[in-house]
Parts: C-alpha cells; structure tokens; sequence
C-alpha cells in the first residue's frame, strides 16, 4: 500500500472511532485508561526488548548521548507512564460541561457545553513516553488520535500502541480510537497534516525544525509549540533576595526547556546591587554569561563577559548560557520582551504595583508572571494535571495546553417553542 | 508599487498599530467609535454619492437585483451603522478580563487573562455595512483590522473607511488601527492570507466559492463562515403545535440565511399527524417540497412533491426550496444531522428529557437547541451584542463569534518570590 493510502486509511479510521469515543461515558473512558496502565505493566519485559532495539538502532545512528538517555525506558518512565494515566483517571472529564447558561428577554436558555474535537493528530520526536500522555489525554477528552512519534523510537512506540489497542478493546473501546503510524517515512506526516477531511487538529511537539515545516505543509489548524526566549526583568523596586532567587531559579533549574529564562533583564539603578551576586552565583554553577556595555562594566570585577550579539537576544540557548541587559526601566524591559521574545513566558520582579500590574497587561506572552520563577509554566503547575505542549499560538489554546485545549465549545439553546418574529 | 509590497506596507503598518490599540483604555476606543458615527452621519451625502457610483458600476457590470440591493446605502443602512457602533460601545470591554484564578498550594495564584489577539484580516463580500461591523468590534476588542471588502463596493467602502480614519485620529490613536485594501484586484487576498508576520487571523465573510480558495491558499489561521446546512427533528414526542410553528418558522421566517432550516426529519409514528398541515403552511407561501418516499405517500393527497435526491439533503438552497424526510426515530436523525449537516445550527422539537438531552450531546454542530427555531443562532439573539460571522469551525471560535472570539487569553501568576524545587 503506498503512504497515501495507507495513512487515508488511518485518516477514515480515525473518524469513524471519533463517533464512538464522543459518546463514550466518563467511566467507560476511566476503566479503559487503567486497562492500558495494567498493559503496560504486565508487557514491560517486552516493552524493555522492543525499547532496546531502538536504543541498539539509536546508538549505530550516532546519536548522542541526550537523546539515547531520552528514548530509554528506565523504571521511572514505567512509573512515570502508569502514573501519568492514573492522573489523567483523577481529572475531571471537561465533556458534556455546561457553562455560561444565560436566560434571554424571550425565555430562551443560552449556553455553551464542552464537546470533544473529533480526531487529533500528534506529531511527535524521540521520548516515547508522550506515545502514553498524549494517546491518555486525547481519549479521556472524547477524541481520536492518530500518533506520529518519532522513526528512531519506533519499536517501543509500536509495543506501547499494543498496550493501548489491548486496553481499549478489552473494555468495548473502537480499537481505532488510537492508531499509530507505523510507516516511519517522512511523508508520512506531510500527508496526514494534509488530511482536513478525517483530522482536526495536529498537535506538534519537537524541533524548530520540524514544526517549522509542518507549519508550512499543514492545511489543519496546529496546535504548535515554538520556542521559549524567555525574559526575568528585575524591577527597580524589587525586592533583592526574591531577585536574585527567581533569576537564578528561572536559568538553572532545569536548563534544556523551554521554560526556562534565557536572557535576563536588570533596570539600571538595582543592578550594581543584585548583578555582581548573581553572577557569582551563575559562575560557580557553570553558567556562561553575554551581556550589554553596562552588563560587562558592572561585573568588571567579577569576571570578563562577552558582548551580547543582535542574534543573542532572540536565541534560545537550552543551556547554561544567559544573555544579561540593563535596561532604563519597566518601558525598555517591555518593549525588549515584545520585540525579541517568543510570546511564552516572562516574569516581572517588583514590590510595585501599577508596574506589576502594567507588565501583566502589557507583555504579549502566553504566560506573564509577578514575582515568581519562569520554571512554574507548565500544565504540571498550573494544576491542568497534565499538558500535551505549551501553546505559543494566541488562537485557541495558549500555554500549557491540557484536557480544555482538546475540546470545543459548542451553543446549547434550551427552549419552550420559542420562533422568531 | 507591486500589490505585495502594497500589502507588506500595510501589514507592517497594522502590527505597529496594534500595539497601541493593545494599551487603549476602554473610553478610548468608545470614544473613538462615537466619533466615527459621527463621521458617518455627517458624511451621509458623500457616502451616498460614493455608494451611487458602486451601484452604477454594478448595473453596468449586470449585477443581480438581489446583489444591488445587498449594496445599496438606504436610511434603514445609515441608522443600521451607526445604531451598530453605539451598540458595540456599550458591549462590555474583554480586554484585561480576568477569570478562573485559583490558587495552587504553594501559594502561587494562577488565572487567564483575556487580550487582544493583535491583528486580524477581514476579508468579505458586497455589504458595505460589514466594514463598520466588523471595523467597531475588532476596535473594541484592542485589535489592529485590515479589511478587505469585495470590489463591487470599493467606492462605499473607502469613503466608509474614511470616516473610521478621521473618527480614529479625531481621538488620538493611530490611523492604521483600521486598514481598507483599495486594491481591488484578487492578488491582494493571496498576499493577506499569507503575510503570518504580521496579521494573526483571518476572519471569512462570503460565498462558498471565496472561502474555498482562500482555506487553500493560507497561512493564517481562519476563523470561516462555512454553509448552513441546518435541520429540525420533530421527533415523536414532539408537542404538535410547537412542532409545526418552529419548523414553519425556521425554514420561511427568512430564506437566504445561513440559520435556515433546508431538511426538515420527522418521526414515522408523527408524520402522518404534523406533515400535512405543514405541508398545506408551505405550499401557501411557495415553498417547493422535495421529498423520501414517505414524505410523499403521507402527502399524496396534497400535493406531487418530487423525490429528494442524495445531493438534496447535503444542500444550502437558502431560497424557499425544502427536502422532507420521514426517519425512524432519534438515530437515524442524529445519524442523518452528523452525516449530511454541515455543522451549524439544528434543533430538535420533543417533550421527551431524554431524547432532548441526548440530541444535544450527541449532534456535533456549534448550535444545538431544544424546542426553538434555528433563526436564533446568531449574535443578536444570543445576547453577544453583535456578531462577526458565524463560525463552522470547531477550534478557537465556534457559533456566532462576537467579541470574546475576538480575543485570546493568557495565563497570569501572581507569585510571593516562589521559585521551583
């Protein structure tokens, strides 16, 4: 069969699953979720077999060493995927949500109920773990999912899709309410991105690279997750321990996520006072620092930077490198983040509150914080339970996407033989 | 200059415009669409003149009588305009609109944030109203607006955009918050839809054969106006009088609008009952009947009524023209809504809870009522105030889209100096 038609068969497949799995029951969707938790439980002697098959391909590819380590399957992945279900199991099922039920002048009552989308599509690179977070969540929102994981995770992708199809089936689920692409081609995914008719949306994780692509090949909205430059700007008026605390927190708890900061924004009369401690502080971790003219003079005594490039501010580093400016004040740091962020998440330092409260308003990012880390950006934190990717996208969903970002909304119209004049 | 780098300057314009019109208070922009109401009546004898030389145009070009109409300034258009812009002055600003704010144990208080969304492409047909509709809802919801109206209309629309300029500057916001494409040649469309740099949605006014082409050619999320295909079920348990007025009034209150019932679904046990008085209401006003084989036993001794076709069911007539079905009972007309609806608008008239309850989970249009008629579905009606369109989309805006689809929301986080463990 070529890619065309196989992945059209995917595609009709999928929404014909999509009518079953919409009128599914919360409970139906529950037991089925744990049946899957249990399948991979019980298959996790096979699932370490298959696993290592990619690892051997992985290792005979070349690839490095961060992306064996994120394709390896280890006791806390298991763990990680069975709890991660049993998560998705607790939340609360958005589908069939009533909201906004007003009366109107003629009596009619006017509402909205959540609903699921139909078929989504995932696309997705190397950690096979999403192959479970997305396929749990997509199904406990009342949708189809059509999974397109990475070729060099394949095997295990294939044996985890075996867990959930055994899951479904048993508990009277359409087995094609999740399907995995098997074929590992990449027109593969340009032709599902172009199946309007049977998908509704595509849901892209991975790479600059990648999204940028599909981005263009796509005629199906994307939910896509783009890069993180994101910005601390200490204010003038904040409070220097919770300073220094966030900016250090915010760039190295974690280096290689998009929530992370990459460039830091001190107002020019605290930072002689908070960057010279900083500093120190980045130093001793290995943090490598680029800054502007007033960067470098301040922490002359410190250590000798390198002058920020143009190409600095916009870049998303993912590692333990921090692009550092001093700015006049609150309108600079603004415009700054506007210009070379990349709308996901900035954080403002200050006791002040018509600036904090300007910053909120102001910054066009899909998450704006006040006096607290960059790191908190996530479903995890936001208590959504779990997310499929942070939304740089302002239609739709934006940030941490969870179970509401894979649902609509449609109108209800409860009425008592109301016409219209 | 060539039409891209005419469309590029005017891109460019409006992503810096809508940075300003982002920070307006709410008393900015409603002084601001006063004024432009004030523009309108005071020009009313240059509108005319303007809109003359659209109609001359379009009888020379042998334009329908119903598309000169459409066209034509009347005073019932005058005070429609401007009744409009003070209707969307008193609708309640979104912007900075705070909801769900919870907050999480450690402290942190996590909410959404409503915003504008920055730039938005309108792109529709002949009605020259829609350049003050749509120009006053995308102001007052803070957004930059590059319209793009059809040529029959350029003369009304750049003397309409005139007024809007003037009302604008009057108040001291930037002249290129709302933008009229004077370039009339269809190149112009295919630059907006793809200039992704500088306008965030494109919202889609018009016929069948516009939204076509323009889904293929874009790189822009669209918010579309697709066909109504919308249905009444009058199911066995239906009340016979509130039966035979929603379905009379759904299909003849108005024939050439989207929310206007084309395929009418009875129940078996009750046709015989409601069909031929309908049938008799019908034929009165010059509705033709198109019809199952049931359908035209029950009416045989009223009138021949033709045979519906596969083609009829899937069709928009938006004339008096009508296809009758007679289905088994609540499955089958679910099954034939999800099948041959295009998702709109569709009612179900029945007294049974059940059922009624059932129709609404389970038919996937972005209106769904009980017991009314589907001449309701639209902004007005639904208390949105106004309306831009009615989206057949399921992502982002769904239904009749007024200003809150107009928005996006963001996360905010209100934090103590919180930093991740």
């Amino acid at each position: 069969m070529d890619i065309r038609d196989y992945m059209l068969k995917i595609g009709k497949a999928a929404r014909l699953a999509s009518v079953s799995i919409r009128r599914a029951s919360t409970d139906q969707k529950n037991i089925a979720l744990q049946a899957i938790g249990e399948q991979i439980l019980g298959a996790r002697k096979h699932l370490m077999l298959e696993n290592e098959k990619d690892l051997e391909a992985g290792r005979a590819k070349g690839l490095s060493d961060a992306l064996l380590d994120r394709l390896a399957f280890t006791d806390a992945s298991f763990d990680a995927m069975v709890n991660g279900l049993e998560q998705v199991v607790q939340l609360q099922d958005p589908v069939g949500e009533i909201s906004n039920l007003v009366r109107r002048p003629n009596g009619l009552q006017i509402g909205k109920m959540r609903t699921p989308i139909g078929v989504i599509g995932i696309i997705y690179e190397s950690r096979p773990n999403v192959t479970i977070d997305a396929a749990s969540l997509c199904l406990k929102s009342g949708n189809a999912t059509i999974l397109r994981g990475g070729s060099e995770a394949i095997h295990s992708n294939r044996a985890l899709s075996e867990c959930i199809t055994r899951g479904l089936t048993q508990n009277s689920l359409h087995e094609c309410v999740v399907q995995l692409v098997e074929h590992t081609d990449r027109d593969a995914v340009g032709e599902l991105v172009k199946m309007d008719r049977y998908v509704d949306v595509i849901v892209l994780r991975g790479g600059k690279g990648l999204i940028e692509r599909v981005a263009k090949e796509a005629t199906i909205p994307l939910i896509k997750h783009l890069d993180g430059v994101c910005h601390v700007y200490i204010d003038e008026d904040a409070d220097r321990e919770k300073a220094i605390s966030i900016a250090f927190n915010s760039k190295t708890q974690r280096y290689a996520v998009c929530n992370s900061m990459e460039t830091l924004l001190v107002a020019a009369p605290i930072a002689p006072d908070v960057l010279p401690e900083l500093a120190n502080q980045y130093l001793k971790v290995g943090v490598e620092l680029r800054g502007c003219d007033d960067t470098k003079k301040i922490l002359s005594n410190i250590c000798q930077i390198v002058i920020a490039t143009e190409e600095d501010w916009g870049t998303e580093y993912l590692g333990p490198v921090l692009s550092v400016k001093v700015v006049k004040g609150i309108d600079c740091a603004i415009d700054h983040i506007n210009e070379y962020g990349s709308n996901h998440t900035d954080t403002i330092v200050t006791e002040n509150y018509s600036k904090g409260r300007r910053f909120i308003r102001e910054v066009d990012s899909s998450s704006v914080l006040i006096n607290a880390s960059t790191r908190f950006a996530d479903g995890f934190e936001y208590g959504l339970g779990a997310e499929i990717g942070i939304s740089t996208d302002k239609l739709h969903a934006r940030g941490p996407v969870g179970l509401e970002g894979l649902t609509s909304q449609k109108y209800i119209v409860f009425g008592d033989g109301q016409i219209r004049q």
